[in-house]
């Protein structure tokens, strides 16, 4: 039995430790959480004791998984590594690509497996369509283009500490990009606007943007994001390679369809995060632990983490400048 | 050049009348028509002549089209006959099988080609349908399905007239089973309601209608059809083979999706047969006039007509006793 | 917490403990089955009790969830009823329409709930289509289509204790159609043949067929069935109504779609029932579970598992004779 | 009659040709070509004469159709304004963006109606939509994605004298873009390579493209296009706005699907340009003749033309330098 500490009770902590308990293979041995309720029902839930940060740090588990807000995430991988553990971390390291490159030599030091919780590659469709582009069903690469489609926008006062719409949301979509190219782009440019919401605009951010980047080898990969969807959370994804296409679409609510005086119309895509990526969420936790159990380096790794930061940092600059980024 | 005389200048006379004009092998010589005005307008527009029935069978054309009233059709097929021409008439040969069989053998007598307009065998979908099934596509064929249902009921005047909706509408489908099964069927079992129109039902006849067949060595077919159908002309084809299935859709007016908080919808279906069967019909004339410049034998047979319609009787028979009905 | 005694430990018996250890109302006390080893295994994973159905029975639990061979429903079930216990019966009762007749008294007698296991009425799909006809979204039911193929046949030892197609395998559409319509059908018409497997016909039984009922107020169900599908496993339902059109289509492994030479191919469908259907088991359950706790009648009820054998049991019969059979 | 005089009996003209005199408004009374058979060919179709260029243009015909190659559209533009006939030129007017500016005030000085042929604008899937969106149908637009892919790239020797694929193959786009936003483009960044080809790339051209385009209210376009599609000729648009999305798809061969182990296939989509386009291509040049027989200004205009062009030559610039370019 792998023993987990979990640090942060919150949506995602509560999502994970199920998926520990249920695993088989695994179990949470602690729950840590400034909030003392969250970490208490938690606990109860899966069979762990609740205990402070530092507690779990220094306990016996093998692995910390670190769930709580984005600012304290690289300073607890350090102080999870130098006790020896096992890091599984919510996606990012940190809103500062500088932070990062100070926190990966640490965990190296400790030589202690870190993997970064970039849930969507774990979404069965997307695994698939990776797994067959690996598997050369098209041939070579060509161009990428990502969709993500946020149903409706956060509050300005969550927008203010998000580090922007290329930190906050489309570094899934960065880190999707070099899943599936499988090289390091080296140009960067994005454009963005507050079409949405000017309250956004007025708060330094965008709702609205595109990114396109290339690889040294010419590769492209497209990202269009909004912070509005009126049909849902749009999550798609479309390969182009030298033998065809390969594509991901959208996940729908039932297979019902409707067919009348306006058309036929299929039932409403999936609606909320959660719910759209609960198999991923699960099927990466499962990574962690299998590849623990295995002895296996778990992916995606710190570095992962590090290069999707940089290409965010480079489309945040982009967009202010206007100008196009080198990134590496 | 093939020369043609239409018999009929109505709707379908002048979908064929054009197909004619321009095919660049054939040419219409004449028109005939009780409504003399329609006959001046379709001759006027193909460069033809207007005649009476009699002239036109009487003259030196090589072909007859026939696309007048159904209970005209018998009569007009053995005096062409008679005269020697070739012949495609529109279905049905005639609404009673016992008038069929007496036609037939005139024609064969006088040993001049008859084709049958069952104008859904040329449809470029289902066509293409049938061709791949016949090359194996699927393997052996085990199930069919095909449904049929229009926009919006005619009149009770024209149910009155039209011999009931086996004969008048379900005929099409009939034949359509013939030519995918590849098989004669040897029983047939009718149900049907008028759950669209009341009227329709004291006039004796149903809106609403489902029929299953099998033929002798076991294949089966079924086929379903509406009067109504809010969205549009439904036209759709199924078949189940030993490897697999293939199937025919509807044609959307364009391929525009919207998608809302309503869902996902697709543009409506063709609403209007000849809109829906616009090819179809230019592809049928095109067969026979490519089968009259190369001396085939243009197909569907008035066999395949009379098979359609014993079909179409057992089918009107079975819904009348409840019972199911041997044919042939 | 209600206390479920599960006799039978087998594939469906296991799918459902885990739902109800689950459930967090309810818990499993004793789980019974012929082999010891299943029993013990069950069991231990849900922390219950092993015992024999004759104390699952006596003991104190709530419910009995009665997951045996088909040919041990009806004695469990009116042993359990007798011993003032509700119900959870997977379907049949039994392949005998006379042997439930026998049944359903005994239960209505002892005043106990007794649920029918058809599970495609809680698939999310299928249940959400239902709804949203109840609700009147597509108007009144006109005609109702019901398409189910198996991957593959089962082992002809299987078909021979199976009751044959009709009560082993489209019994499930019965449920469907009546559950869909809402209303008794009177008349029922079947063909069938061994097109899969002739050795299917040697023993008696049919692998493809189709079915077609109709209502006294002459609403229509066609129902087609096959033991073999190639493509997966092969669930769909379609209702016409008086405003429109309402269907469900398959459920495929992904999202995934490839373009190129051959055409665009969108992933295949899935491939095993308890796979399809793991949403339908749980809401199943979970809706005997929520009725019992609020004190409510579970639905589908006895009645609802005689009707459809009643179905079954015509359309054996009309198979065999070639003629449509009056049913109630 | 509106009277024609079609310059230039290649594979467009001919299909142009055929509208006109299709049109019932209008007929093709010259054809002009350098190959003495095809314009003959066109002209003996058509019931026209042939002419020679300048013949044509001194002739008593109200329009002239240009046809022609590339780099004689702005001269002849010039000369057919000057003797006051109305133009529709294919696209491009010129590969240079000075040369047009020169050109369209001799038009405008003319005061004769200049259409230039965007013909996707007429494409029925496309206009519906466009159409829709400026119904208000999904609210303000905020993103616009084309995708255009060609089946296979053309020789190298057309590639050089192209002016390179914004120029050649991406300037429908670029009037699309325009025709769905509403707005002019401001700032316009390209990426692109010779992953096809690499002899393209020896040419100084590039084979895959993506483009990113702001206006200056911030709304985007983002276009990627390919000379390589191994499944069709890909042609798709997709807009978002304040209310919704709105997406035109590939038209396919036939509604054909296949399900066998592989999964469910789709026919394969439209292969070449003229098929794919065909409607469009008659709805463009019959637009233009209604406009004359109204007296209204035909769209697209001499202006769109430019416009579109300017796009092309910053997306040129923007490409070799890596740098995003501003436009206006």
């Amino acid at each position: 039995m792998i023993r987990f500490g979990i640090l942060g009770a919150g949506r995602i902590g509560k999502v994970h430790a199920r998926t520990i308990a249920d695993s088989g293979k695994a179990q949470v041995a602690y729950v840590a959480d400034a909030m003392a309720d969250a970490a208490a029902s938690l606990a109860a839930s899966v069979g762990a004791q609740v205990a402070s940060v530092e507690q779990v740090i220094a306990s016996d588990v093998d692995a910390i998984l670190i769930a709580t807000p984005t600012d304290t995430h690289a300073d607890l991988i350090e102080q999870a590594a130098r006790a020896g553990k096992a890091i599984l971390c919510e996606k990012p390291v940190s809103l500062s690509v500088e932070r990062i490159e100070q926190c990966l030599p640490v965990v190296e030091k400790a030589g202690v497996p870190l993997m970064i919780g970039f849930n969507r590659r774990f979404d069965p469709n997307f695994a698939a369509l990776q797994k067959r582009l690996r598997a050369g069903e098209i041939g070579e690469v060509e161009l990428v283009t990502i969709i993500s489609r946020d149903p409706a926008p956060p509050p300005v006062s969550y927008i203010e500490r998000s580090g922007g719409l290329f930190r906050d949301m489309m570094i899934h979509d960065f880190d999707m990009a070099r899943f599936l190219v499988g090289e390091e782009f080296v140009t960067v440019h994005a454009l963005g606007g507050a079409l949405v919401d000017p309250a956004i605009g007025v708060a330094g951010d965008v709702d609205t943007a595109s990114v396109q980047m290339q690889t040294a080898s010419g590769k492209i990969a497209v990202i269009t994001n909004s912070r509005r969807a009126t049909y849902g959370y749009d999550q798609r994804l479309e390969v182009h390679g030298s033998k065809g296409m390969l594509r991901a679409g959208n996940v729908h609510m039932t297979t019902l369809e409707r067919a009348d005086g306006n058309g036929v119309t299929q039932d409403v895509i999936q609606n909320f995060f959660i719910d759209r990526y609960v198999a991923a969420y699960a099927a990466e936790v499962q990574s962690f632990i299998d590849a623990m159990a295995s002895g296996k380096t778990p992916t995606p790794s710190g570095r992962d983490g590090l290069e999707a930061q940089k290409l965010a940092e480079a489309a945040t600059a982009s967009r202010k400048s206007g100008q196009a980024v080198r990134v590496g």
